[in-house]
């Protein structure tokens, strides 16, 4: 195990071709949204991207893990009159009673513990309820927008371009429409009152598809450096929030360095603490030790909290003849306390003080999918669409508390039940966000999940789903290591971009159209670039053709030049002229026959 | 280049934990179908699985790549009596003038050459229409049957999961359902008279859906040696057909080492050898270099030709205001020969002569999609429309020759773009099987190519297209390595596979439902073993966990031995008893309300 008492440095500096720059929505000039932008050759103007990579990439930023990120929320979350609370004090079992040579150090960056009072807006929700726009709405606004402004005011031709399955999606995002989406409960904006350097999010089925990454030790290998730079990492090629999945030691302090260092909202699942507390045994949990927890990570500042409480004692049976049982970590703690106590789950009997304690912090709720099916045999039965009946009642529960709440999906889901699941959420979960792992579509390909689950992704996401959590190649198999979480993350900005072009939101073509254009052109940089990942696009184009002249060159080792259709076209289109004639003649060709284009030939 | 005489030894011996079998259906002994069986631990039953591999992964095979494959279809074909011809003499230009220092040797196999004459039935279809069953029909239907027969006599109760938007998939394919496949042209066993080497497989879409990957060198990169091994690699992983789109010197020679050593249907695209043959400037192909490229090679074996014969000159300026104009090759040639010449292709215009030729030797077509969509921007556009409905003519001219036809499709398509796509090409060709080429559901990810296609493939396969053409990782940015290779030809199976879960066709889900049961019974090897990939998923977990003894660890290192949900799940199967009668109550409980398991418990 790694005790080193910071961690050691992580990836800084731009994506190849980027720049970072940021934008305030007119008259919100203390609202600064990142962006990154690639600038272009052959005249195209410059693509502006979403950003999920925080301050690492701007190289007019000064990193330093021990200060944390610049709380960028903190003169918003000032404002609101929170008071300031004396923090749980820090108990050794938080860090899984590491030994004092074996403890890594808190991280020393300062942050002050608030705590919302009853009676006073606290969450996202209660002030769009309320009818205020809050500084978070009118940022995730302005960050959503990419590129529509431009589009609104012209022809908008590709807004109508999709197939929505009833999402509404508007074609230019206000800050209202964004408090109308989190006050009915479809959108949410996970923003800890406790984690002032965020850069806010929104997570709803109107706007862009989000990803989220996984990361976290386990009991088998861990390391607080590899961390912290995972979380780095998976943020830089595009996750949108990280869970982390930590157990064991040390998690308490590591805990602390990622989220002083995480622009992203910060998610967890606080049974895995609850249970290092009892020693590992499912037996020993109980409400006090699980409260704790949850006040422990919320003054942290986690942004969201996986809870399975959905997972009831009279659900359990219902997985007996299951091929996989219960593949839910969370699901199999809570299933195996239900039955050994033979009692109703504590976290279903005492949901109302969960909310009070999560409303007081605004961590929103992830309600768990602790059934979810672990298998193709296994997927939509029983056992699944039970527990999701009751994420709708806790659901219910957990709005009127004024808690943001999204819900958590399968899992393991061949493609011809998939929609099925976004349909029963939907109407089961009021429109709360939907955030699914996967679904992967077929069990035999361990080494490739990410792949069988990328295809369920893209499809779920299209259908409605909010958030898609990735899958790496590692899944089932080991912890994933930095090159399976890059590849992770990759292919599920590859999902959720695929899902955004289907559903037809706007000006999510133009990445494509100016990416394609730049391969039609030959301008191979400008094509890297604007690639998800220029790093490997370029490297695998430089394993055939490495020298610089070949940046221009009009053909690549596919084809080579003889064969290059591109090349051929181009060639054709300088006869441009002659073929703008030949285009009208050649509509009224194909409307009605081929002898119109015989007679005008012979007309000509 | 390479000019080594002969290639290489290629990869032989069995996949990971795999045994080569051979099984005869009923009645005729003299049809022999490879399978390879996956023996299992925890007392169950061996899983036979559909194999591509031919002899090479037989340990009793002797594999000498100048003596060929022995010619399992040699004997069907010499009862048919055809005549023997003399082969069209060899001209330099066939292997590009390679001068003598750089020349390939020809591979020394023995090859007779046959031809069909008037009258007598020569294809697939014409032995089908006059109702006669071929060993060839008999063959595929054995080698699809995987599993059914149990399943058959059995609840079937798997069958009925799925959906086949219109597809005829049989509970028990017999041969008489492949002849009347076949005769109707919705199902196509590409099988040239002179490739007796051919393990026959049959793409159609009330069959298994089938991957094609594809090979070649190219003018910048080429190598004799190497592309006999990859189509080695690329059946071992499981690729169905393989395209060899080599172009530049040697073509002719490398085609010849390659047929005489690929027991899978291999297709080529005759216009690329044409083209070399006129120096490569398309203005200069004609109808007599083109025949007799088609001839050169249907006498050498290869069993399919794509044929761009829908280009049509009418056609062309369709794309002139496209993003990405023309991006296949094929297609570009010909539209470049069309207006050029400002006359209709002569591929069009010779179609007839085309399909009298094909027929003599059973050449399959593939009617090429020359006008397909190379970026998102350019998807079910009017000229690919427009050309898909003169592939639908073509197919009704072939069939009346007795020609099997296959049509293939794009290209670039997002995916709520994707299922009309399928609906016109099985209304616009008659049902003819379709071949698609991924589609790409998104043009931002260079370097991840086979994922974003691998969404719409599923997609596609799912909707009813017969077979799948892989994209490498290398798509848009050079010629793919033997990682490349089989990276893409894994990812194809998983969508293949995808989608005939989604099918619902009958035993497909035993595989999966095998994996799923030794990943719960924690049986490592034989999950490794199940997998598409053995080598990749074990060393994925060795990479943690490498003892052998970790190999029947109850736990990974993704969770670690505490938090195992499966482990959690296995000890509570321990109450099984307790749990037998809980079911009933759970059931109960959901349908009535938790009063109901309240009350019962009461009442104990």
């Amino acid at each position: 195990m790694n005790v080193q008492a910071k961690p050691a440095a992580v990836t800084t500096g731009p994506i190849a071709g980027s720049q970072k720059t940021y934008s305030s929505p007119e008259g919100w000039p203390q609202v600064q949204v990142p962006f990154r932008e690639i600038r272009l050759g052959g005249g195209e103007a410059p693509v502006r991207l979403y950003d999920t990579s925080g301050p690492f990439t701007d190289p007019a930023a000064r990193i330093d893990l021990e200060s944390g990120l610049p709380p960028v929320r903190a003169p918003w979350i000032a404002s609101r009159g929170f008071e300031t609370v004396a923090p749980r004090p820090l108990r050794p079992e938080d860090n899984g009673n590491a030994p004092a040579d074996r403890l890594v150090a808190r991280c020393p960056a300062p942050h002050m513990v608030r705590a919302g009072r009853g009676g006073q807006y606290v969450t996202q929700m209660e002030f769009a309820r309320a009818g205020i726009v809050t500084e978070e709405m009118v940022y995730v606004a302005h960050r959503e927008n990419l590129g529509r402004a431009a589009m609104a005011a012209g022809a908008d031709a590709r807004r109508a371009d999709g197939e929505d399955f009833g999402a509404a999606i508007p074609a230019f995002i206000t800050p209202e429409f964004v408090r109308a989406e989190l006050a009915a409960g479809r959108a949410i904006i996970p923003a800890n009152i406790n984690h002032p350097e965020l850069e806010p999010v929104i997570i709803g089925r109107n706007f862009l598809v989000k990803i989220n990454a996984n990361i976290g030790n386990s009991a088998v290998t861990s390391s607080a450096a590899e961390e912290v730079e995972k979380l780095v990492w998976a943020i830089r090629w595009g996750a949108d929030t990280v869970m982390d999945l930590s157990t064991g030691r040390n998690i308490h302090n590591i805990r602390d360095w990622i989220l002083r260092n995480a622009p992203v909202p910060i998610g967890t699942v606080p049974i895995y603490q609850a249970l290092e507390k009892v020693g590992g045994d499912p037996v020993k949990l109980d409400w006090e030790v699980f409260k704790d927890t949850l006040i422990e990570q919320a003054e942290q500042g986690v942004d969201y909290f996986t809870i399975h409480a959905g997972v009831r004692l009279g659900y359990v049976p219902l997985t007996a003849r299951r091929v996989t049982g219960i593949v839910s970590r969370g699901g199999s703690i809570m299933a195996r306390w239900c039955l050994s106590h033979h009692k109703e789950s504590f976290l279903y009997e005492r949901f109302d003080e969960i909310c009070d304690i999560m409303r007081r912090y605004d961590v929103s709720f992830s309600l768990g999918d602790g059934l979810r099916p672990g298998s193709i045999a296994d997927a939509n039965d029983a056992a699944q669409f039970a527990e999701l009946e009751t994420l709708g009642e806790l659901t219910r529960i957990a709005w009127a508390k004024g808690c943001q709440v999204m819900i958590e999906g399968p899992g393991h889901v061949p493609m011809h039940k998939i929609k099925v699941n976004m349909e029963k959420q939907l109407a089961l979960c009021h429109e709360a966000p939907f955030y699914t792992l996967g679904p992967l579509t077929t069990d035999i390909a361990p080494g490739y999940d990410h792949i069988t689950s990328a295809i369920g992704a893209a499809m779920i996401g299209w259908f409605g789903t909010a958030m898609l959590c990735y899958v790496t190649p590692k899944e089932h198999l080991g912890l994933p290591n930095r090159d399976d979480v890059k590849t992770g993350v990759i292919t599920y900005r590859i999902a959720a971009h695929a899902a955004d072009l289907a559903k037809g939101h706007p000006a999510a073509r133009l990445r494509d159209d100016a990416l394609s254009r730049a391969r039609f052109d030959f301008r191979w940089d400008d094509q890297f670039n604007l690639a998800l990942d220029p790093d490997t696009a370029r490297a695998f184009h430089d394993e055939t053709l490495p020298k610089e002249a070949h940046k221009v060159a009009h053909f690549c080792s596919m084809c080579g030049p003889k064969f290059c259709s591109m090349q051929i076209t181009q060639d054709l289109r300088q006869e441009a002229e002659r073929m703008a004639g030949l285009e009208e003649k050649s509509r009224e060709f194909v409307e009605k026959g081929a002898a119109i284009y015989v007679e005008t030939k012979a007309a000509e």
